[in-house]
């Protein structure tokens, strides 16, 4: 079963903010109900994202296939810019938005920009699949048998396609007969740690437990923790890692204790343009934080803060497990990129 | 309005399990309610927990009061064994039963031993106010005008009788006329600083905002919190500070930002006796972990853990701010308490 998935008559999603208790389809049929999907976190995760977003711009092109090359030109550059909007953080949205917008300025007629951007659209998706499978098999070399991991979040399959970054190494740690111990962090507010981290982690039979977020320094301390692997949103090209609030405490935390912190992600993730200050923190509504299960937990007129990533510094990754290899401290993924990638 | 008051017809206590959305009390008639109101952590926070094991054999006192003093002692003997066992980590709680015991103990006659418990109860209740006075009247010293402080889980009235340790520190800075601003970190599992400093914060009229307990990286890193201070259940000889699970996180950002970490408690709270190895943590149902409002989060199957609180060393802890005075590590309690505290 595949986060996402095209089909001749739609994109189909597992409706993310349904589980663990519900498993759930949507159908998307243009290209705003995409973006929705992205804004509300129907679909997330950043490789998900990306992947979206090319079927959303795919979605786009075949509603007005029978236009002329104006108006279909037209569609997709709405459509583009609407679902640039959608999340500011994950580098992965723009950059399978840079390549729909190649793969529909290189064609002149109707018939072969619709080919060309529900191909592109596809090869996106299954070159997720190959990335996360690579990434697995590139991390689980780091991993050894009978690690304890604490992985943050959810950078599992269904953060991506099937196979996850974080989790993929995880997975790939587990088939290959290592016996591995792993303690999610249920990753408030949105608990994907505890939702969706925890639904992949039983169905796929790899022994943990859950924690709250608050007990990943008191689990150092005491010695249960080996490793902590998470995935990323977006990374620079000196190393600086993006991804879900949180993690970064928990990489202080893990050099506090001597413990190797390990990033996993494609290098569709990896953005050689910005410098750290100038990536966009999403700043979510304060609600997600006010209110759990639809319950207001805190008193009424409380304001909440709530970034849903933070920055950690290169300085405090141990590696970055790229489908392309694993990258070592100091980072500089300049030359990685250059090579053809 | 106090967390926990004796009265004629019983011990009444603020329901901290309805808050913030009702304000409910329970009354106690029995120690056998009390000894409930503490494992179901209705009544919560190192002070408060004493106050209550106090009240709770004051409560058995009277009830057994036309017994024989055999009869008496056996009684109390019972509720004392049974309150004792209710929550393992915090020291008051043993603090106040060893307080107890030495008031009934040097009594001969029924009508003696009630009177004395009575007394020592209310005493122990009112010591307790003051203490907190004090607390709050040496911490201010160390806020500045325009700090932003973060503090974990509840450490104010609501866990002790009226005004608070941690927070006591916070309302007389905020009374002294400092323009202070709070972060607040929810404290998952039993969102005490989303419930129960939230709601304290917002009647005091002091600024804060709420955060999840994976933010608090986050805001230091991007400059804005400049103190930490929270409160202890239990702190060792040598300054090793057992409290809220989450508190050593912090203590190790803090260090990590250079940024002040401070402990506020009474003398009560220090236990002379133990090592930190020797303090037992509790480790409470998982399900506080695995369901937020009667609704479960995680998939059916997941097991979580439960640690109520961590441990801090001393070496992390920029001061700890007693009713005494504030002291400055290296720590070593045993002067003060052997100068007749």
């Amino acid at each position: 079963m595949k986060t996402i998935e095209w089909k001749e008559d739609g994109v189909y999603i597992i409706d993310q903010t349904k589980l663990p208790h519900q498993l759930t389809i949507i159908k998307c049929e243009d290209y705003e109900r995409i973006a929705i999907a992205i804004e509300r976190m129907e679909i997330r995760g950043a490789p998900a994202i990306g992947v979206a977003a090319a079927m959303g711009i795919a979605l786009a092109a075949k509603k007005v296939a029978s236009g002329s090359l104006e108006e279909i030109r037209i569609e997709l550059n709405k459509a583009w810019h609407r679902i640039l909007r959608t999340r500011p953080t994950a580098r992965n949205l723009f950059w399978a938005l840079e390549r729909m917008r190649a793969a529909w300025s290189s064609a002149d007629s109707p018939s072969e920009i619709v080919k060309n951007v529900i191909e592109e659209a596809i090869k996106i998706s299954e070159e997720d699949v190959a990335a996360c499978r690579a990434i697995g098999k590139f991390g689980a070399e780091l991993i050894s048998d009978g690690d304890r991991i604490l992985t943050h979040c959810n950078a599992g399959g269904l953060a991506c396609v099937e196979y996850g970054t974080a989790l993929g190494v995880i997975r790939a740690a587990h088939e290959s007969g290592k016996k591995i111990f792993v303690y999610a962090s249920e990753t408030r507010p949105m608990l994907q740690g505890a939702r969706l981290t925890a639904f992949e982690l039983k169905i796929e039979g790899i022994p943990f437990k859950l924690i709250t977020d608050n007990m990943a320094g008191h689990l150092m301390q005491k010695g249960l923790i080996d490793k902590v692997i998470v995935g990323a949103d977006r990374i620079t090209r000196y190393g600086y890692v993006f991804n879900k609030i949180g993690t970064y405490s928990l990489a202080i935390l893990a050099r506090a204790h001597d413990l190797p912190f390990y990033v996993a992600a494609p290098i569709s993730t990896i953005d050689l343009n910005v410098t750290p200050d100038n990536v966009i923190i999403e700043e979510r509504d304060q609600n997600e934080v006010l209110y759990i299960n639809n319950t207001r937990i805190a008193p009424e007129g409380v304001e909440a803060l709530n970034p849903a990533f933070d920055m950690t510094p290169g300085g405090l990754v141990d590696a970055i497990i790229t489908d392309k290899g694993v990258v070592r401290p100091p980072y500089d993924f300049s030359l990685l990129l250059r090579q053809g990638h």
